[in-house]
């Protein structure tokens, strides 16, 4: 071999060594992945998403896939001529809007099946009707109906445990049932959330349109790697955080709480973010941990 | 208790004792059920069938589910402004037909999860991507391209028998990949007839719209109870057969030959005709099976 | 299939529908069936009793059957020349009186077995000897040593749970051993009641030759279907139980006491009781629990 | 410690080593024990079989004890006023007789249950009936009906299977039902040669009242301490076996043909002989064992 | 046979049955032998040890050997033109005694397992460092450094389970890491001592040079079978036990108190004195127990 | 994140997602890597084998260890006074002789179990002793005695199986017992050749200090990086190979005859080259493989 090509392979075994002490820490736990925003609509960055999860896999954790399908879904509705029609931010979901829903984020469910199989990995793709998954209650927005919109009232993780222990990857859509069986649309961020203390989660990572939380939203400088449950309480108090990130960041602190280990709020924009994050010691986007928790220094 | 009470729930109690013998033979034998016809769209009926088959799972049995989406298919399709369209009675798919073909199949699936986890029964819907289940081949209609149309090449059993020892009810579309992870779309029928094969079924049911196999079609009274395989050959041979019929007789006959040991054409118009044909010493429709097995009287 | 037949198979497919929210609700809990009385010696309702155990085997449920041998056990002590004789109920049972109690009980024990395996289902006959199940101390009736009576002391399940695990339908004749590994004759409704309690039963039904308690055993109107522990503790208070019964509903109610969920006194007179019992909504005799239970209306 | 105390123990000590190479050859291995003849009369004999076997099983066998109870049958038919009868050395089996043999021989298993629990080892005791474990047909008399005596025609072993799987020591007493599932007595000898074939046990000893077999029985200095079934079969046509010990022999042959490794006749009057016959380098009695292996030397 | 012999042969067979309650009492449990003094040296009575401690395995014990190599390391450290030095009893270990004392160890560690694999048995020899068994930190005597000297810190059973279970006969040397993953010695009474609270031993046995603990070690009559760790409090404190005795008795105490049910003080130099101990009720040497056992008389 | 990390940590992504075709190729497949040559004796070159080994095992496949120790060996011997002997490149081993072997060689397993708990995986060091891994005969050289050189004869796996199912990394000493349980040396390439066919590992890779098989030594740019058992024959027939060679590379073909689907020659003076070999596309060194397999382009 040319001194050339050595050199190039030696840095390649470099950063497999590298890698060895984050495998050991998260061999055989679970990694709940909310999968959305533009790493679902850029192919490029699809693969490597789907890519990252397999690796994750295939090196002894047990990742889980929550996706939404937001975009589609509008697509769709409009495709067959009906306008998609939004309240504080949730879709107002009639029973048609839902069908196209349903229908929309199984497709999606499906394709992401597809990619994980072609990786030779087995993956099953499954909705929170599946096994009774998740149970919902009608949500309201304000005191206004919005139609088909639930809120996550129970989590019966044993399927999610029946197919990991089988050595499945499952890739979960946020559909649920309440308790008369209908069918609900749920946010995919709270499905994630849900499921993560359901299955008592070692990590739950968001991927994001977002680098990560602002102390200054428009000073880029001010990217927060590190933030306790109490920290993050303080800035939403001082008002620092507001828009989507309101109700993501609650999802997080709500998952610290509830036994999750760590949460990530990560770019998606950003190839491999997720490898990136766990194994190598260049943190990416932000950490939301425990109080208690030692901080374990970032950068 | 009063007396015209207490005689009928003796009679009740006679209908129970009277199952247990067929109880007893298919206890932990895989039954796989392909739902399709009018039974899959008459509200009644549909619910009936899931009873049904909710009931094969409770009382010990190994249900399977395998069913098409036909009509709602082609409903979708003219939704969205195209027109469907059918080569030698197989569904000409282009990318968008198969997309759409997709959307539906899944929401029907998990609408039929639904009507069995509202019964108490754990069930998990699936297509032929998950796991790898099926996989296929493109499908040539007498050398015409007709898309998306999937011959299959292998079955995976493995994700069935995941989910049947974890005591799930698998309901699955057919739906499957080819070698380079594209979508096809497959007949229902012969997704059923390999999926019996291939998981060493007992039995394998069809749901369709006669009531069985007559010799003389035009001649209600002909119907025929039981066919060894050569005796369809034969009534093949002779022209009796024709129509939709044959592929499906086809189908019978090669599960049977592939180890499968009955297979049954119920008419799926008949509320409750899967409980009948398997508790009850009244046949149902038309039951194919080996030369070599002894005949067992149904009439 | 005619008319006639078409309806009347309609019916029985509608009786095996009703049966399945039971089906569900008992599936692999454990039922306690202390057989004893007429249904023991009309063989017709032998036949009915062991079909329906049978029947609940097949479905799902563990049945466990403990039995007693009463008149058979005086039969054989005339027939050796001896003279039954009775103290407070209770058979005064010297050392030859308890040889021939045990080889009756056992011949009953493994009759049970014949007619069982004949339907088709594994079971295994046994007595509290075996596995060291039932060890008891000499019971005084009156502080009057009435020979070899047991009182339980002990319950050893293990025997009970291994045969369950192995798919067996356990037989249990109500034979036990004291500290000095001597045998003793146990009551059988004692015996019953002790096993329910060491098993953690979700049921235990008494067949008895009564219909079930009364307010007033002149009154045959006054029939209580369902009865709290507090309610029973009150009727005998108020001294509306006598006779056999008084001992009978004591041990119903330490069994609620102990864990047993429901404890049943049936009329084994009826055939079919048990399977009418658990099957439909007609509910048969008295049902005993526990106070907190919501009433679940039977009639 | 006294020199004469300790010269005692040592030799203990020295025993126990013996017991060594023998231990491990027969670690987890089956080992048929006909248990009869006076062995089963003689208290004394009869507390050290029980201690035989429930060694075997401490030390890691997996001793089965198949049982008679002769004599103790004439006692009870006596005791009921009839005459017992016998043809050919078979019991002549009216319904009456069959009745008081099943109940005789299951008090006879339940007190040799009863001694092996005293040792603090898990015994069950079952009869041919439990688990279907022996089938059987009529057997004839030189074409005399000699009424319910059973020659085996199929023996179920998963009931033994899965009582030594839950390490139980299972005691069995010869009784069978026919294709109509009537009670037949069966020939101790008989059963325990059945049983030790569909087991493949590797070893079936018979417990007996003779001292092996004679080349002549007058002079007992021709014992014979092994036999190849070659040699067996010569004796037998030379005349030399006669009386009770050619069906035994013949026995013993079969059950080395189909698979047992070996076969002793030992003295059941001798105490321990068991114990002896595998823990010594004494030989007991005689070994029947196959052409092909090399004879290992006794004496 | 002779009458001489059966005499003798019976002999034998009552030392086995006198054995029975024994093996009863400790199957299945765990027995730790600490290996060491004359017992490692005489070539007769190793072999002995070694064959008791493989009866032990195959009656059905799990023994552990924990085994020290005292005198064979300083002959290999002249050997290698070294001197060694001990400072209060601990072997003053600088790096090049550690190599040589590991060598040595692991040398006599892996001849044990030799003997045991010649008896049939499978052993396997590990270190405190295999599995990660043994973990130490310096220890000092009076405050000087004496150096790779181990005090154990932690106890990591799991490889040790996981051998017994796969039924293996695990030999341990006591070598262990530090929390640099340095290597130390330890002494091979605390390692088997910690080794036995950490698996929960049913006993600890000492193989030791001495008869066991004397009230006046000047007077062979004045030896204690059974001690309470109460009472050999008391013969500390009132100055009866000193040399190694005492270190030796501090860590028997601990053992029961850390939940080790029995520990032993035995006279290695008597042939199988680990037999006549557990087999025989002739107790050898003392036996320390805890306050609350009911003293079970030895002589 | 600044650009040029944000590229740097990209391109460690890269190298990971690189990795991952050849992690799911090899998953739960066991390895058998023959550790010896100057990859034993520099202590970065050390660490770096471990490191690659632990990864191997951490990302899911099955590594063995099979180690020498060649010049400590001698080192320790000459350490002792005596002369290092060798007889056509076997060590002569005489009884002191093998007895220093045999503790350095130990020493050197537990120095690598060491290295290896430290990266927190569990190993576990053995010697063939062990579990009786390795029995051989003595091995003569033309006839001539050169003592304890054992020739392998038996290989029983059991031990190695146990400890990978019980998840441990097993390391090997070369090190086995004849007929007569006495120790006998054996050569580490061969040990590891007869390990991996025992226990049909799917790769055997020598690490050596040689680059690799060369058509001509002394022109390096006739390294081949493949080679077929027929190619390596006709080589060999050719007179292109010699030395120590010669007999690898025999090693090698009748690995690959005996099941082991491909042999690795690797340069262990190359850091990480065992990663390299298996994680990156740029072939290492030369692979020996069966003629039927299609060769894979590995530059």
């Amino acid at each position: 071999m040319e001194e050339k090509n050595m050199q190039e392979v030696m840095e390649k075994a470099q950063v497999l060594i590298e890698a060895l002490p984050y495998i050991q820490r998260f061999n055989r736990k679970i990694i709940v992945v909310k999968y959305g925003g533009s790493a679902m609509i850029d192919e490029e960055l699809k693969k490597h998403v789907i890519q990252d999860v397999t690796l994750l896999k295939l090196v002894g954790f047990k990742p889980i896939i929550v996706h939404g399908g937001g975009k589609e879904i509008s697509r769709w509705v409009e495709k067959t001529g009906m306008q998609p029609e939004f309240v504080n931010g949730l879709r107002k979901t009639d029973a048609a809007t839902m069908e196209i829903a349903e229908m929309v984020l199984n497709k999606v469910n499906k394709s992401l099946v597809q990619m994980v199989e072609e990786l030779g990995v087995n993956a099953i793709g499954i909705s929170g009707k599946d096994g009774g998954l998740l149970r919902v209650e009608k949500k309201y927005s304000d005191g206004q109906d919005i139609g088909y919109v639930g809120e996550i009232t129970e989590v019966n993780p044993k399927i999610l445990e029946d197919l990991l222990e089988r050595d499945f990857l499952p890739i979960v859509c946020p559909i649920g049932m309440d308790a008369n069986y209908e069918t609900y649309n749920i946010n995919a961020d709270d499905a994630a959330c849900a499921i993560a203390q359901a299955v008592q989660a070692e990590k739950l990572a968001f991927l994001t349109d977002i680098e990560g939380v602002y102390k200054d939203p428009a000073d880029k400088s001010t990217l927060i790697s590190e933030l306790t449950v109490s920290e993050a309480r303080e800035l939403i108090a001082d008002g620092f955080i507001g828009g989507g990130m309101l109700p993501k960041l609650n999802n997080c602190m709500e998952a610290i709480e509830k036994g999750v280990s760590r949460v990530h709020i990560l770019d998606g924009r950003i190839a491999h973010c997720l490898l990136l994050e766990i194994f190598t010691n260049k943190g990416i986007g932000t950490a939301i941990l425990d109080d208690k928790e030692k901080k374990f220094n970032h950068e």
